[in-house]
């Protein structure tokens, strides 16, 4: 009985979704898109419908689901750690790219961006078993605030697409994040904040090594799930090719056109663009970060969705809704 | 109201599940351990309740879910594409441990059972792409034949353990395949043949890249998920400790204490021992494959499930079941 009553208010929430989904979007081009691919593939009977077993939906992170500027939240993360821990390691003091971080030198942190962020990463992110990492994680994001939104970082997640992740899984999709972010980082905190599991969260890992029960991190960097490796983790994890792909940057370019090679099922594609210099930031073709070149052209041509945040987005981060 | 309808009759079959658990076990220690054990973590506001999220379980393949003997079934695999692509590599005619392979002198292919089992592997299992791949393994299920029992090798499963999986499923449990086996291998028809979906499969893989929307698999080994990487495997898939473990062997054995020492929730390990010379094989401690002996001894002392298959089994096989 307890069951019928569960599927009773799944059923009405379920109405509810369908009827309203999406609400922080203005209608529109993407909004209608999304809601298109959806009732289509989700009709039974019909040549567009997909088994709910093949409804795989791959999100990247880092400025599709939360921001990433100036810097990606991780490297905040890993920039915290070096003040935190300098006492255990008073080298760090004398050497780059730590010196710079300790002097709160951005700038002089980001002039290696890629590099610097892999040293800061090995040296902040290893040497303990998983769960204590991830109870380090947890800890900063209670009291670390983004530079300049003054926010908790886990504040600065786009509303829009939580609704449209929620909208895919009140239509039986599975919903994974595929994100060049580290793999235990995500996990600390992903579950509770976009309601995803940790099990459907594949990214960037370290290596590690298993002893007296524990999976400990390593200072080494194990696999980047970028670019072209985005696919090959997909591979890996899921096993199966993607039906819906929603990325940012050219990082992602190779994750959506995988999905839209999928010869078996009609698929989407989606990129955020960042439009709003106000409310967000407005970077594509010559950002340092994030970088959107050489995808958007081919978006384009492609009818591909691209979203206009600044036009398409009734509010960027869930605290600018109305109460 | 399909909805309701498809809520009520998985009810019904629920209720014949949780009546009905297990009808190929015999009444005895194992099967009121696995029953006493769900049924315990089931109960809600008991100490041992587990939330529907943390309800993972992780089982071996080869020799746990289904038989291994002589060889692992896919080094017949591996053998039989040895035979069929001989045209196409006349070196192969030569060179061990192909020649060996072609002669059907398996003794000759086991003498160096692992790095001929690797090889074989690199030279069988790659330079096509992952989908390719995966129809030659459904391929050869449909006509190959296990060379003792004379059966097709995935109906030699076993039909307890396939229970034991659905049991587990009926109450929540997310089920894992946790396998030394190849995943692209494994995920050619693990699905249909076990139920268990391919992002729930785990095991070794080879090196991939991604080209033209193509995942294309590369003559070389990257990750054997065996012994100490078995929990490797588990935390990066899954991300979280299982609370259910299922082996047979001392392969396992890390698993199943990774599984053991979750301190958050109570936790079941089960060997299945092969003690059945008549109906399946009976091997442990000197068995070059299979090998439970180190296990056996932690598993006695601290009182984990050992299933004795011969007195505990009513059936091995599904073949024998009663029509």
């Amino acid at each position: 009985m307890q069951k019928i009553l569960l599927t009773l208010s799944l059923l009405f929430s379920f109405s509810l979704q369908a009827a309203e989904a999406l609400p922080s979007w203005n209608e529109g081009i993407s909004k209608q898109s999304i809601i298109n691919y959806v009732t289509a593939v989700t009709k039974e009977n019909t040549a567009d419908f997909i088994p709910v077993k093949d409804r795989i939906a791959v999100f990247d992170n880092d400025g599709t689901l939360w921001a990433e500027q100036p810097a990606y939240f991780q490297l905040f993360f890993a920039m915290d750690m070096v003040k935190k821990h300098v006492s255990e390691h008073p080298e760090w003091k004398t050497t780059e790219p730590f010196k710079s971080v300790l002097a709160n030198d951005i700038k002089g942190v980001m002039k290696s961006v890629e590099k610097g962020l892999i040293s800061l990463v090995n040296a902040t992110h290893s040497n303990m078993d998983v769960e204590t990492f991830q109870e380090e994680v947890r800890t900063w994001l209670k009291t670390a605030k983004h530079p300049t939104k003054n926010r908790p970082y886990d504040k600065l997640i786009y509303q829009p697409m939580m609704e449209v992740i929620q909208y895919l899984e009140a239509n039986d999709f599975k919903v994974y994040i595929v994100s060049g972010g580290g793999i235990d980082f995500m996990r600390a905190f992903v579950p509770e904040v976009y309601g995803i599991p940790q099990e459907h969260i594949i990214g960037s890992k370290g290596e590690v090594k298993y002893e007296n029960g524990k999976i400990i991190k390593l200072p080494e960097i194990h696999f980047i799930d970028d670019k072209e490796t985005k696919p090959v983790a997909i591979n890996y994890h899921i096993g199966k090719r993607p039906v819906a792909a929603f990325g940012n940057s050219d990082g992602d370019f190779a994750m959506m056109e995988y999905t839209e090679a999928n010869d078996k099922h009609k698929t989407l594609q989606l990129y955020v663009h960042h439009t709003d210099d106000k409310r967000e930031w407005k970077y594509d073709r010559d950002s340092h970060i994030g970088k959107l070149d050489k995808g958007l052209d081919y978006a384009r041509d492609n009818n591909w969705t691209i979203v206009d945040m600044k036009q398409e987005w009734k509010v960027i981060f869930p605290f600018e809704l109305k109460k």
